[in-house]
């Protein structure tokens, strides 16, 4: 056990993974939850998720040694403000959001003294939200990104370390500003460009929507399951990793028109050139045992 | 048993499994085969792949009831011009190319009278290429589009519909035109795009190599995976769907400019409203049968 009492504010799939895998591991004595929405804390009740589900986030974090906002990145001020009075001395307050500066700047005002403020990312998630949505599992194995903010206690730091390696993730540090760039490239613009690909299909007329729905598994697939996720999430990423996603889109756009160039004046040997350097980059990502080598065929349902 | 004598001309991926799957189905009395390059040639023999592996076109081609080009878009035309003195009256030619108008332009002009040319694409392929990495289940339950030209037999159309079926897939026929279009929405504009987005990743010097991959799950992994496809076949893709691609790359880049000036201006509520919309073409997906629910973890290696 690593923590007498954890609070869970927001209760959607990284929560209510969170739960089941701190049971899984006896990490916590005791996990509360509360959801700003009625029917989320009643669903919660149902399914048996967190010890207690209380009726306000007060009553839930009091007392609390660990208390995870885990809310969209734009309710994070709002949440860190109405907490905050609430607070055990000696608490650790952290975050799972998917931008870090903007998350620092919202909730690290509203700290009081003695409180230790540690965000944190996990990069985890399926295409599902909501209480239902988590699992135990969802951790294994991938990575959760610690960002210490300046004075952060290095005890408090290594404790929360613990607590995510207790969830099955592999823990690393990283400052904000960097964490933020990384993200941009290796998952806010490529969500971007996914539901821009699928909005596209979707406006088609002379492609009927069964057309694309039906050939869907030649490529467009793929995009449709990122694009498939919390739509409330990804406009907070969005409204709040601002600058490095539109340097990482100018970026992409520009290699795009490079590349629309090649094809409108027929430069194949750009484009064969092109595409054999990002086959390197999938190898290293297979060799570093973030996905597997099996061919892309096992994922279609078999219904005829 | 539909054909006594089936050629497959070029020994990748497609050609591989097509001869697999038609033993499987007993579909076949014999298949040759033939590669332009002996070491390919060499492999093929070695693997056991085809019944007879040919040194030239011609002798493959030899009393065939139906030849299978399999080979990159951009050399069917080559290939079509040096066996079509060789063909046997009554013979099928068909292809494999994921490009239809281009393909019927280049083979068309060869094909000698008596000889019944029926274009055709099986959609399906995995990442990986060569004779090696062909399997008897890749067409099952995916879809086959025959490409019937004016005036094709239909009784030879109907023989070849059931080729295909025996070979797993679900038969539609399309007319050349439309089929570029569809494909140009559900394939090579996501094809071009997810190689756009890698390669710009492989760029950044900011964000290292390294942890462009340590953190790929996030979203990334999935754009590298369609992008480690053949660079010679999808070279040819683009050189040869022109128009329909860049029309959709046009739309692309319209859909994208919008979404990048919401983020710029703050506009929250136009994100959010996109990305409710895109969450419902994942789902006719799901109920078409083309995907599975389950959500994407299981594909994550377990090393640590």
């Amino acid at each position: 056990m690593i923590y007498n009492k954890v609070a869970l504010i927001g209760l959607g799939l990284i929560a209510s993974s969170i739960f089941w895998s701190a049971k899984r591991g006896a990490l916590a004595g005791q996990v509360t939850g509360y959801a700003r929405s009625a029917a989320t804390r009643d669903t919660a009740r149902r399914i048996g998720l967190c010890d207690t589900i209380c009726d306000t986030a007060a009553e839930a974090v009091a007392d609390a040694d660990l208390v995870i906002l885990c809310v969209p990145v734009g309710a994070m001020g709002a949440v860190a403000a109405e907490i905050a009075p609430h607070l055990k001395p000696g608490a650790v307050i952290s975050d799972v959001g998917s931008v870090k500066k903007a998350v620092i700047e919202a909730v690290q005002p509203h700290i009081p003294d003695g409180v230790h403020f540690i965000p944190a990312h996990p990069l985890a998630g399926t295409e599902h939200s909501g209480p239902k949505s988590g699992f135990a599992e969802l951790f294994d194995n991938r990575w959760c990104l610690l960002v210490p903010v300046e004075g952060s206690d290095a005890a408090k730091v290594a404790e929360l370390r613990a607590f995510w390696e207790g969830l099955g993730s592999n823990v690393e540090e990283m400052d904000a500003e960097h964490h933020d760039l990384v993200l941009a490239v290796t998952s806010h613009t490529p969500h971007l460009i996914a539901y821009t690909m699928v909005g596209v299909a979707d406006d088609l007329r002379r492609v009927t929507d069964s057309e694309v729905i039906k050939y869907s598994a030649a490529g467009f697939r793929d995009f449709t399951r990122i694009a498939a996720s919390d739509p409330t999430m990804w406009r907070d990423v969005f409204m709040t990793n601002k600058d490095a996603t539109l340097e990482i889109l100018g970026r992409f756009t520009e290699e795009l028109f490079a590349l629309q160039r090649a094809i409108r004046t027929g430069d194949g040997d750009l484009l064969f050139d092109y595409f054999t350097r990002t086959r390197a980059i999938r190898r290293g990502i297979i060799d570093a045992g973030q996905d597997t080598d099996a061919p892309d065929f096992g994922r279609v349902a078999g219904r005829k």
